[in-house]
């Protein structure tokens, strides 16, 4: 398991219309894409700051898990995605050492990077993505 | 404002001693530094990952900001922080763009950072951070 850096934090917004104009004109960062991931059931804005992603998402229902999300806890940072090599092979590590996975094997995220989930609560409460991009490793 | 990058990411852990051997083991990254921070009242564990690190926060008292935090959340992530350039001005602008500041100058944080923080109330649920290495700009 080698994780290389942070890929992206998740941050839940009520809503991308009013929060991006506070990202790029007071904290002067770019939004430079916009997507649907409709399997999360959400729209994402994407900020590059240094070597990270921070990904804004909105909820496109509430029964989606940023719907609930926002619904339990308000706004505020929902994960953090670290880009780990070998992607499998880590799912497979982490399962050994009783780490709880919410995805046993890779699925398709947004920016067509492959993507797995980690359950909070054997992360320390860290809703925890490991991504890596296809053809990789 | 110029934020660089992400300098860290807080993360409220109810103790760093069950925290750190999921940090090193499980996840592969390597705790460089611990340090208390009394007037935060925590303690801190570092970690390098990539451009930004993962600083762990234990608290040392149940009525200091991340004992409350946990008490309220559970363990989870506790605040982004960017490296700003300037940060007194980086305040000023701030203000004057409307957002709350916890910080009004900046004061010293953990790794001798001069740092200064921004309310949840007006950064769409984040508690943000920002900082700075003193003598810098």
């Amino acid at each position: 398991m080698k994780i290389t850096h942070i890929e992206h934090l998740g941050i839940a917004v009520k809503s991308l219309e009013t929060a991006i104009p506070y990202y790029e004109e007071v904290l002067g960062l770019k939004c430079y894409a916009i997507e649907e991931v409709a399997e999360q059931k959400v729209k994402t804005a994407f900020f590059q700051v240094g070597q990270t992603k921070i990904e804004l998402l909105e909820s496109t229902d509430p029964e989606g898990p940023v719907g609930k999300f926002i619904e339990k806890k308000g706004e505020g940072i929902h994960h953090l995605a670290f880009a780990a090599e070998g992607l499998q092979s880590s799912l497979d590590f982490l399962a050994e050492k009783g780490v709880t996975l919410i995805d046993k094997s890779p699925r398709k995220g947004a920016e067509g990077l492959n993507i797995a989930f980690l359950h909070p609560k054997s992360t320390f409460g860290v809703l925890t993505e490991l991504c890596e991009k296809p053809g990789c490793c």
